[in-house]
């Protein structure tokens, strides 16, 4: 699947989690000849360097890109305009430019009205994959691996971006599938943004608390597990709000109605109802989601 | 500290992965004779007979209780009282009886109504240790090595009793700490109760979406982790519900007011706002939650 897949030069615009465990896997695939990393924190791109995760560093997007046939921008989603503006007057002809942001239509948007004549070069891409831990020392070569990676490409996409940028994430080890690109800003709202909400605004209530600090001594694993996420990256996550305002605000608007009855059922002690909507979501969470 | 306590019979009432799991350290601790299982599921005795949790089942509560001079009672809280009742009249002047319910006060009022002269060997009890899983087939040794097990005596429980619970416990791995039962309520409420609701209800209201399908397939690792608690039992959650609506209606209520400004936040754009409190969460999660 992979087999003719060949790039000279893989640039990546932002050396962190995704963009770091990008280049190892794309190293170990061995596709690639040049990897090259740009980002704002030298120390981090130091780091890469050292690490072995990029063969060469550079701080401008500008002069990062020139000789790439691969550009890869993995910067929070705030960051992707000024780093497209950045780009797109040194990218070669047939360059091929994709991202892995949360949240793809304001990105798409962007993307259309900056890169101009390059557009239909520009693909759409979105990993689900990630850990809560930012920066390229948490970055490993199998975080891909049988992943699946949306693209959403956009009606002027020319076909041969499509196909290099999935080949790229195929020899990652990931599934590619494509997916119409509103509907997966809608998906990723009730499948991540909303739960990151939920971490991050359980802790904070809990941290508002008079007795915050016993309330977190007593915090078990299941805690743990559940607020995992509430470590993730602030900046990512505001910069995803940001970008996927309106299908977060309905989700949190579905999900707040729905507590809502919860809480109601439990004000009343309705044990009827309180087992019925436990054994449905145990069921569900069981059959659905299949642990490692 | 536990180089003193022997318990000549020990007897779990409830022998799931909280009972199992207490049977198994027991045992391995060396502080027991015999230890007697009994439970509702005629199965779930006989594979704890088989893999050596227990050395001898019995269905009736009554019976498995005569002897003993250790009760753990660890089934649901919904059947707390008619455990107490059943055993009320078999237990042996000087055997010790304590529980592992999620919720302690109303458990504490039905003891002490329950047991009339006994009751003063009753110890309110709350190991805060736990998986998802349930059954002795989920339960093992290790569960409460380094754990928490909150005790909250009342004020006319015998020093004796507490003394021989809190060892039991320290022989399990367990650190013991006491506390007001009303506190220890709201407490848990807000590390325990609350995240479990919230987990059920994100599942539920997901699965309730006409894409649901689709949705579950495009979850990832965060999910996972982030709805593992929505696989827990549910009626042992009901039963939670039940015992502790008071103060989970209060945290609910809490977390409902925080998550409306929350989507307010998101609605109207408020990078600064969202930046502030993610950033606040994940310091707070980093800091005060421990990854094992």
């Amino acid at each position: 699947m992979t087999a003719d897949l060949h790039i000279n030069q893989l640039t990546i615009i932002g050396v962190g989690l995704i963009g770091g465990s990008l280049a190892r896997a794309a190293r170990r695939a061995g596709i690639c000849g040049e990897i090259v990393g740009c980002g704002r924190s030298l120390e981090n791109l130091q780091q890469a360097l050292e690490l072995g995760v990029i063969d060469r560093l550079e701080q401008d997007p500008g002069r990062a890109v020139q000789g790439a046939d691969m550009v890869v921008i993995a910067v929070p989603l705030g960051a992707m305009e000024t780093v497209l503006r950045q780009i797109a007057p040194h990218l070669a002809v047939d360059a091929v430019v994709t991202d892995v942001g949360s949240a793809k239509t304001g990105v798409a948007a962007t993307a259309q009205s900056v890169l101009k004549t390059q557009r239909s070069r520009f693909v759409p891409g979105h990993p689900i994959a990630g850990t809560e831990r930012s920066g390229v020392g948490a970055s490993f070569a199998e975080l891909f691996q049988n992943r699946c990676v949306i693209l959403t490409p956009l009606p002027d996409s020319d076909a041969y971006a499509v196909a290099r940028v999935k080949a790229l994430w195929h020899s990652c080890g990931a599934r590619v599938v494509k997916m119409d690109i509103v509907h997966h800003d809608e998906v990723l709202a009730a499948t991540s943004h909303l739960p990151h909400l939920l971490a991050y605004a359980l802790v904070d209530t809990l941290a508002r608390m008079d007795d915050s600090e016993e309330i977190f001594r007593y915090a078990a694993g299941g805690f743990r597990d559940f607020t995992r996420i509430a470590s993730s990256d602030p900046v990512m996550w505001r910069d995803i709000c940001l970008a996927n305002r309106e299908a977060i605000v309905d989700m949190l608007e579905r999900f707040a109605k729905d507590l809502d009855a919860l809480a109601q059922s439990v004000r009343r002690g309705d044990g009827e109802q309180l087992l019925a909507l436990f054994s449905r979501a145990k069921a569900v969470r069981d059959q659905r989601v299949l642990e490692d």
